[in-house]
């Protein structure tokens, strides 16, 4: 698969070899060296690159479709079950997602060189942030071929070189994605190593990519917990990562019933599988007689298990106990745990016991509750009236996302193009020298 | 040292029994609990207890001297170095700095709660970021005992609560000082665990502190490059580190001569242990004739030992040859490397091979080089006609440091109270649901 790094015979004769750990260097000094160019690639460039590479796409539609019909007939024949097979499938509607998608990105603002707060200093030098890219990325996924041009679009725009690691199961599908890449880098007059896919799908290659500081800045890895947490515990290079979505709403007494029903059901029922579904519901005890028997038709109806504390089986003698171990659990499915607190202080020690810090909402009318709410709930996303569901780059505006961080440091909740940049400072003077 | 963990005597006894892994998961513990204190905490009760602890300060003047004549005593016995004498010894006038350093902290505004960029989404709901404290810090450092009362200072008025690891040598000293500071939470009526000094000088304590992130968020070292290196490699946590600062200034051809000369002379003479001090002179070829014999005559007078290139030495025959090794070195000592380079390209490019990206500047009087300049050097400061001596906390404005980044995610360069917090997203509605 000569596409995949046709600018280096060098990687080619090693990955014959099969020295991943060579090869794998290769990528990164080709990936650093592409990142100095970007580094100064001016936005129009950038732009031009992705509508070239929409248009490349559009041009392969049919490869990328035969390349895709290889992978799942693999895929079935090695016993994927359904759900892996579904999130590998391309067509026409998830071909022009990818095509809208880039050209989407080229329309945002590019965030690399604005400067924040420049101002005059009492020596008479001028301080400022400048935003800036990170320099070279790596990314590491899984099944979902479209990953392989959503994450090559926010780096290239952010302005960072990229070197990514999809699944084994995708690769005749990656691989013909990265061609369309390549030559839309190439239209555009970018070096084709600004985004390299990984040509192995050897596991070493996973194992070197989080181990060159020298040449990756940085590494996000998307895909199941186990995954995202062997390459936390084993990387030399910092990792933007996501680990659970153990997501609670408060129900206050002062909320309005309309308003609380509508969130705790969307909450839990929109999507069962993502992270920013609500997994636990606290119930002020003043209003649980009102409101559970109401929320419990309404969850029945959408086939929602629920699994409550003592209190809440008064009420709803139809929960399961819940266990120490509910409290805890991403159920990720049409499972819910219910307690009911007495007051917003059991609710919040409770949020910050059992909770995993990613979003958590409080339905309430009550203001200084509200205010409270907000400062003291350490989570990547604390919401008043709203569904823990908006907890998303596209639904905070922020064009697109290439994950969202459970971590504190650098970047917190969804990331988008600005996660992927940092600031450098920067000083204008006119001889000033230090006294 | 009972003052060290009054609120612990769980702490004392594993103390006393020598398990340390046991003593620093109970200081983990107790940090992560005031942390939430310090969450909620108002900034006046912030500012009243540092301006009690400067009080405390005072009024503890003469114990905390003795504290130290005793660590200077044993010191002397051990056989430190001069140097090391010198950092760890306090004087009246040190002291009153501390106190000074602590009132300037209250005056600082709190930067925990801004909220940024709030705008309504087509969803009706508002979204905007809110800053934040991170948690829990910890802080490992070396000789200096006035480092214990600036980094618990500045994680106070960030929000956040530390676990302080000084040096063996300043022990008496900082359990002193720690007292100080532990009287003055408590007049303020902030958990006494809000700064926990570790009271113990085995090195397996500094292991345990980097080994927990449940109870602790980030790691800043403050000492030399193999401390910081080590705590790197092996920390579990995430680390803000301050490795090699080797910062060029590039003198181009239109260059003001007599801003260049103030220039390049202070960047390398005002200090030579720091890490803003210029390592490397690059000068273009055609004004290479002109100033570097003025430059030289001016290192003279400094007594500053010259080391060029070829080029260099043609011109300045006094110089000696440098190697390959001097375009790596961060001197920190009267010693310059000189190179002569043809254009401003061939100074980015030696800038980029050789630098620490850490602060880098050019001299010019050329409107479009400064801005290339400005663009392209990957540096976490990068300044046009201002000495690299400025880049510094103080100078750039943010009234306090806690240290110098040379990481790129989170902090990049002087890291002030803004470095120590981080922003969640905060959502305001109205009912909505996602649909």
């Amino acid at each position: 698969m000569s596409v995949l790094a046709p600018f280096h015979d060098e990687a080619q004769q090693q990955l014959g070899a099969g020295d991943i750990p060579a090869y794998m260097k290769t990528l990164g000094k080709a990936a650093r060296s592409a990142a100095s160019a970007l580094r100064r690639a001016e936005t129009g460039t950038k732009n031009r690159a992705l509508n070239a590479m929409a248009n490349r796409l559009e041009g392969a539609r049919q490869q990328i479709l035969d390349a895709n019909a290889d992978d799942l007939a693999r895929g079935q024949e090695n016993g994927l079950d359904s759900a892996l097979l579904d999130r590998l499938a391309l067509n026409d509607a998830r071909i022009d997602a990818m095509i809208e998608g880039l050209r989407q990105v080229a329309a945002l603002p590019d965030p690399v060189g604005e400067i924040d707060g420049m101002s005059y200093r009492p020596t008479g030098i001028q301080v400022g942030k400048m935003r800036v890219p990170l320099g070279v990325v790596g990314i590491i996924y899984e099944s979902r071929p479209n990953v392989t041009l959503e994450a090559a679009s926010l780096c290239l725009k952010s302005g960072n070189a990229c070197i990514l690691r999809g699944g084994s199961e995708a690769r005749a599908s990656n691989a013909a994605i990265s061609e369309c890449i390549a030559r839309g880098l190439e239209d555009a007059g970018l070096p084709v190593s600004a985004v390299q896919v990984v040509a192995t799908t050897d596991r070493a290659a996973v194992g070197a990519l989080i181990s060159m500081p020298e040449y990756v800045d940085v590494i996000i890895p998307r895909g199941g917990k186990s995954l995202i947490e062997r390459i936390s515990r084993e990387a030399k290079v910092p990792v933007i990562k996501h680990l659970d979505g153990v997501c609670h709403v408060y129900i206050d007494t002062t909320a309005d019933p309309a308003k609380a029903l509508a969130i705790a059901v969307n909450a839990k029922t929109h999507r069962y599988g993502t992270c920013n579904t609500m997994e636990t519901l606290l119930v002020d005890a003043p209003i649980a007689d009102l409101l559970l028997p109401e929320l419990a038709r309404a969850y029945g109806e959408h086939g929602v298990e629920l699994r409550g504390c003592e209190r809440t089986r008064t009420l709803l003698p139809q929960a399961l106990a819940a266990s120490e171990e509910d409290w805890y659990a991403e159920y990720l499915a049409p499972v819910l745990a219910i307690k009911v607190v007495d007051g917003m202080d059991e609710a919040i020690a409770h949020i910050e016991q059992y909770g995993s810090h990613h979003t958590d909402a409080i339905v309430t009318q009550d203001y200084s509750l509200a205010r409270r709410f907000m400062a003291e709930v350490d989570s990547s996303s604390v919401m008043v009236n709203a569904s823990t569901r908006f907890a998303d780059g596209f639904e905070y505006g922020l064009g697109a996302e290439i994950g969202i961080s459970t971590d504190k440091l650098h970047a917190r909740g969804p990331v988008g193009l600005e996660g992927l940049t940092t600031q450098k400072y920067v000083v204008f003077g006119d001889g000033q020298v230090r006294q």
